[in-house]
């Protein structure tokens, strides 16, 4: 009986989650101390019936039931304690450290900790938490870009297709490489946006530039990109140069809150999640101060079905200052203000989870390379958030919005979407 | 100098509106009492620029500047003071009793008027009014939905489709008639759904039945419709008899609230707009309890870019307990809190107002048939109906949303939307 762990004497444990555990495939192979079984159980019943094993040493809990798709083996009971005071920030701390080891397909086992285990904001401890991120002054944004995007345009070219498109790619057809996905997210934006040559365009958050060069080059119109990031900006320009577009797109190291001019379209390609819920209205006061009267918009962001902060180690290690925004809070917030009228929202999240398998492949194949340029935490760090991102859009616990819009009393809005889909992408 | 209306006199006219009025074409051509010009430039002001003119008896407001594109012709001074007490509701009064006439195109007077006037809901004073306007028990929505479509099926025939159906079309092409606008609507609803044969539907608010009829004859799936309307239920038993499709769609005369079953697909078009805000969170629990693990919903309604209460006349004689609710409303309390995810949301307002042109075109041809069934007032008060949702519609004012959603967890979504236009509608 020494053996068995003692279900009874657990804290918090008055459900049969934990005993269910112990009938299925959930018996630990071989004991630890009492304080490792009773912290482990502990964990499995926060994971709840995930389809994901447990190990600490050789003490082991499987799901309630069925087979686990993988084993999450933490090192030492130190990690455990970590996990279990602040599980999702400390899940990507270990894993980068080494101190957790996910045995089989880590996206699988990312996958099934996201079917059980939710993000969202329940009461007002997370309304307080989003209230008190507020980091996204002038000085902040810049510090939050700089984090993400300035690492080295080098790292990013060893994963990211030939323009590095960092957004969602739009895999027109089941045999779509990479780079032919970004080309036709590219151009889908465009035909979304219905430019027509001639018009100016402003996009806000340009990353390397290559929707903005993608616009001028195939649909004539003029581009003001604007974009925070020094190093993202310096290769635009050059791409700009090299391909002669220097005349037709301007690209600005500047924040979208100091957008000036008037456009016919505004464009805004995977920035809305670093901007931050309260500078929604900043947001919205731009568009409508540089939008025609008889002008269009188009926001490109990963979001959520219902409120949540983003997963607290993505945003300490990944994305500061990141937030993915409900449709209702982009809508409410951004549009309804300066009647702002939608036009059409599509939701692309299994496009997003097939970009980022793409994206994982590539990284994985030149981890060594990584390691060589950075070192093995930031390597694993990426690889998790990669593998992350993935699971999170499968699950649906992540979406990704594509939201076209017009001024509320323009009527040159588009009367079909058939247009977008005559010719192949 | 007495043919001058004394504009200083005028109370709470202290900028210079009525002045500029004064200047160009607003100059009264014959002046009526002093109390006349005051009240008349109130309601002047009231509608600001708006390029119409105001006229009581042979006094004529116009705009400030350019020509009106109508006029209104106020009869007598009672009905301007009504106007000025409560604008919404009693100019709808006024011109059903005959108390006011617009004098050149209907339709261009109210949106020249929707253009300058807003319903926006500003403030304590319209949250408090859309949060009295509770109206929507099981025995509320009867009597509502019976006083709109129980007044006689014979009178819908006159200027609805063949089909009878009373929800915005869908033009897939320019020369589309009535009729063919109609059908391409009822397969456009059954495409986004992405119907199979076999599958299991249940429609909230069915109509006449003619969106259930087509799932069935054309996609080969079961049906449960439900409707509290009395006359339309047995009407549209009769075309499910009629065509032998009896054993595939069931007519239920009963409120969504008790909708029972497991279902493939939730479809409701044209319904939300009567269900009331404060039962949005009724319907998600009914769509969360009724609907498959691998379920998708459409939504089809009418809705705003902002909250604001329906326009107070429509409210009070064409639909009781009419609400259009924005996109934050349906998304935030309907589908949100039942992790019921966005895939795919389309704007048709431009299709909505080609669709009312048609009704009114066949509605004024059928006005004497409409006369002899009821009354004058009733044929004034549907043909201003139908000409001020046209407006509302160009305008902007008003949106048709559709609305397709799928559980959150799913992956069974539409990857792509190109299979809605590969055919002809």
């Amino acid at each position: 009986m020494a053996s068995q762990p003692n279900t009874s004497s657990l804290p918090m444990t008055s459900s049969t989650q934990h005993e269910r555990g112990q009938r299925a495939s959930g018996r630990p192979s071989r004991v630890g101390t009492a304080a490792d079984r009773v912290f482990l159980s502990l964990l499995r019943r926060y994971i709840q019936d995930a389809q994901v094993s447990l190990a600490l040493g050789d003490l082991v809990y499987g799901p309630t039931s069925g087979e686990p798709v993988g084993t999450i083996q933490i090192r030492n009971r130190a990690t455990l304690m970590r996990l279990l005071a602040r599980p999702t920030l400390e899940f990507g701390e270990a894993y980068m450290k080494g101190d957790l080891e996910v045995a089989g397909d880590l996206v699988a086992a990312l996958e099934a900790l996201y079917r059980t285990t939710s993000d969202v904001a329940r009461g007002w401890w997370h309304r307080l938490a989003l209230w008190l991120d507020r980091s996204h002054s002038l000085n902040a944004a810049r510090h939050n870009i700089h984090h993400h995007y300035d690492i080295g345009n080098d790292f990013y070219r060893l994963w990211l297709d030939e323009h590095l498109v960092y957004t969602c790619a739009y895999f027109a057809h089941d045999r779509a490489s990479l780079e032919e996905a970004q080309r036709a997210k590219l151009e889908y934006v465009c035909r979304k946006l219905r430019l027509q040559p001639g018009e100016r365009v402003v996009e806000a958050g340009c990353g390397w530039g290559a929707l903005a060069l993608h616009m001028a080059r195939e649909h004539g119109v003029r581009v003001r990109a604007f974009n925070i990031s020094h190093e993202q900006i310096a290769y635009a320009r050059e791409q700009a140069r090299a391909e002669g577009l220097a005349d037709r797109v301007e690209f600005i190291e500047d924040d979208y809150r100091h957008i000036t001019g008037r456009y016919d379209a505004f464009v805004s390609v995977g920035m809305l999640e670093h901007v931050g819920l309260e500078c929604y209205d900043a947001l919205g006061r731009v568009i409508d101060r540089v939008l025609d009267p008889n002008g269009r918009g188009f926001l490109h962001f990963i979001g959520r079905n219902r409120p949540a902060p983003l997963n607290a180690w993505i945003r300490k290690r990944i994305f500061p200052g990141g937030y993915p925004p409900t449709l209702p809070q982009v809508v409410g917030l951004i549009l309804a203000p300066f009647d702002l009228s939608v036009v059409d929202i599509e939701n692309l999240r299994l496009h997003y989870a097939r970009t980022l398998h793409h994206w994982r492949s590539r990284f994985e194949a030149a981890t060594d390379c990584v390691r060589t340029m950075f070192d093995e935490p930031f390597a694993r760090a990426w690889l998790l958030y990669l593998a992350g991102s993935e699971a999170a859009f499968t699950t649906g616990t992540m979406q990704l919005f594509q939201v076209l819009f017009a001024r509320g009393a323009t009527n040159r809005v588009p009367i079909s979407r058939k247009d977008l889909y005559v010719r192949p992408l």
